[in-house]
């Protein structure tokens, strides 16, 4: 049998979508045949979500018939109140989100059903929004209705509705993170997903990928930084200090993007926009620029440019968004991904089932090592 | 880039592991050195397990210390049984231990405890207890102490103490299904933990994937074709006219094996020993026979032998396991491998990530498709 030994399937292509475009080379983040900056600076998140899951944009319509979906469907069972409840109180806001999300697979069977896929990503502000009032020891306030994912989300947090800064900077990072081709916890979706199961049990996949540190986890790093530097008057010098140190700046440099990444300029732009309106913003443009010109002065030959992580983390710094909610909070805008992409393994399904050698001792009188083939 | 598009993975090997080798030209299970059918007729549940978690075979003292903490581990902690008792009644068992299993996750961190994979491994035939007593409207009965797992598994679900007939049989079973390489469930578990998340999240994303009726789900089919049978002498007549229609017989013929699958042969051993003593271990036997030889002659050209999920079945419904549990009661023993592989993940890890193509639309003025790599 020809066999190829790829450890950790780089550069193997398990899977053909027509999801997103990831071109690294030419810093381009295609969602559906439209850049993701412009869906994210001309569209809502229902319109964004839209677009993932149906491959289009919706009529005027059908947006509004999201829209309401969503806000109908935002409210949890009483069963997963009680369960996310009944959890130890030092239950993290990732393992909460996984429980909740399995606690609401009753019922659900193959193929997924657009209804569930609507009901899960309603739920996961308000499953944030559960753990987050328990650990403060107050009730969750009430959203009003008529307002749309993005603002649900912020009042629920906050108790109070949000301004249209923190609204529209929320609402791009939300659609700018929404996809992004063959990450770790998507795959992790479409693996789970390929054995014909159900949407809550490759979520549920999905959601424990994203709670592992090499997924995500940089936000919070940067967050640190901002936190750390405080004043843009002090950020050379804290910036100089940890280059002197040949310490990283968090927030540079990408592992795909040769280029400045299209969704960290998109987010710029809206922060940009609105950094008269929140000091946040204003120093996390100023730390940017300051870092940049510094980057080029100690390290000319390596093109590092700002990366999603940094302007991520200066929007949920800006609009309060405890930092133990920054995985999770991503979780919320990556779930439309990962639904797009069930989706799309259910319809054209096939095994996913790669080989694994074994590389352990042998019984006399087998001899040889040859690869192994699993099955269930 | 140099990219290899391999749709499902197949002949990728993706993962190099000491666990287990399947040779399905030679019919050999290899677990840690030991073929797999000794290690079932000549060891206990206990030292199986500890052989694919520790790569040899534990002491005297080592394999009571085993014993022991499965013992002491066994309860469900108050929240989870609150947990288990708060979903919707008409949950399945799958759907029940992705649940409890995530719930159990709390305060669990990378890398994996060995004592949190011998308390999850403890645990599964509890909650498969809660989840049928519940279903039965009955509280569960405590176990006597000092009973090993699979008798305490027996137990749970009959309140009797099992033969020496029936234990030996779930032992067999379940040692011969506790590692089978690189299956859909134990890949999922394994993509999952490459990003360092915890062993409750790898775990859920293996029983939603083994939920999957793609992955597992043959042996309820022999079941029903057992059941229907109900006497030897009906046999013949059953299984022709099966075969004049045309139809497939479950239990029959295996993607890997090209030889008896050495677990179907391992597992028959069991059986036909105590065939004397329990009419399905004898009605199973016969069976068999009459469709071995009928399948020569209505398929000389393809070898089919006997698959593990015949006997699987056989043996499941000789100790009144009912039909919706045979999947969960597959879980109980394959979590053993899944521990192991995410253990060794944990150990020699490096990220599970292919890439996909994109297949979607252009915006002008990208013209060309090409391979999307994809990231957090």
């Amino acid at each position: 049998m020809d066999v190829v030994i790829v450890n950790g399937l780089d550069d193997v292509v398990a899977v053909q979508s027509e999801i997103s475009l990831v071109d690294g080379e030419r810093g381009q983040l295609i969602y559906r045949g439209m850049r993701a900056e412009d869906v994210a600076s001309q569209h809502t998140f229902e319109e964004a979500a839209y677009l993932i899951w149906h491959g289009r944009l919706p009529s005027s319509r059908e947006q509004a018939k999201l829209r309401a979906a969503l806000t109908e469907q935002r409210d949890l069972p009483p069963h997963v109140q009680t369960i996310i409840a009944a959890l130890p109180e030092e239950t993290g806001i990732m393992d909460t989100l996984r429980t909740a999300v399995s606690a609401l697979g009753t019922g659900m069977t193959f193929p997924a059903a657009m209804n569930d896929v609507v009901s899960v990503t309603a739920k996961i502000p308000t499953v944030i929004a559960h753990w987050l009032t328990r650990k403060r020891g107050i009730a969750p306030t009430p959203a009003p209705s008529g307002i749309g994912h993005v603002e649900y989300f912020l009042y629920t947090l906050h108790g109070a509705l949000p301004s249209q800064a923190h609204t529209d900077a929320l609402s791009a990072y939300w659609i700018l993170s929404m996809e992004h081709g063959m990450n770790v916890s998507t795959f992790a979706a479409r693996v789970t997903s390929s054995t014909q199961t159900d949407l809550a049990s490759a979520l549920c996949a999905a959601i424990g990928a994203m709670k592992g540190p090499l997924h995500g986890g940089a936000p919070a790093e940067v967050f640190a930084m901002l936190d750390d530097i405080e004043d843009a008057d002090k950020a050379e010098s804290w910036l100089r200090d940890k280059l002197e140190r040949k310490e990283r700046l968090m927030g540079f440099g990408h592992r795909i993007y040769r280029t400045y990444d299209p969704r960290a300029a998109a987010l710029r732009a809206v922060v940009r926009k609105y950094a008269a309106k929140d000091p946040w913003f204003s120093l996390a443009e100023q730390v940017e620029a300051t870092a940049l010109a510094l980057l080029q002065e100690y390290k000319p030959q390596r093109p590092l440019y700002t990366n999603i992580e940094y302007y991520a983390a200066a929007v949920m710094r800006a609009l309060q968004i405890p930092k133990e909610l920054y995985t999770a909070t991503f979780a919320a805008s990556r779930i439309v991904g990962w639904c797009a992409h069930i989706l799309e393994q259910e319809a054209h399904n096939r095994l996913i089932r790669p080989q694994s050698t074994y590389d352990g001792p042998l019984p006399k009188p087998l001899s040889q090592s040859q690869p192994a083939v699993g099955d269930a």
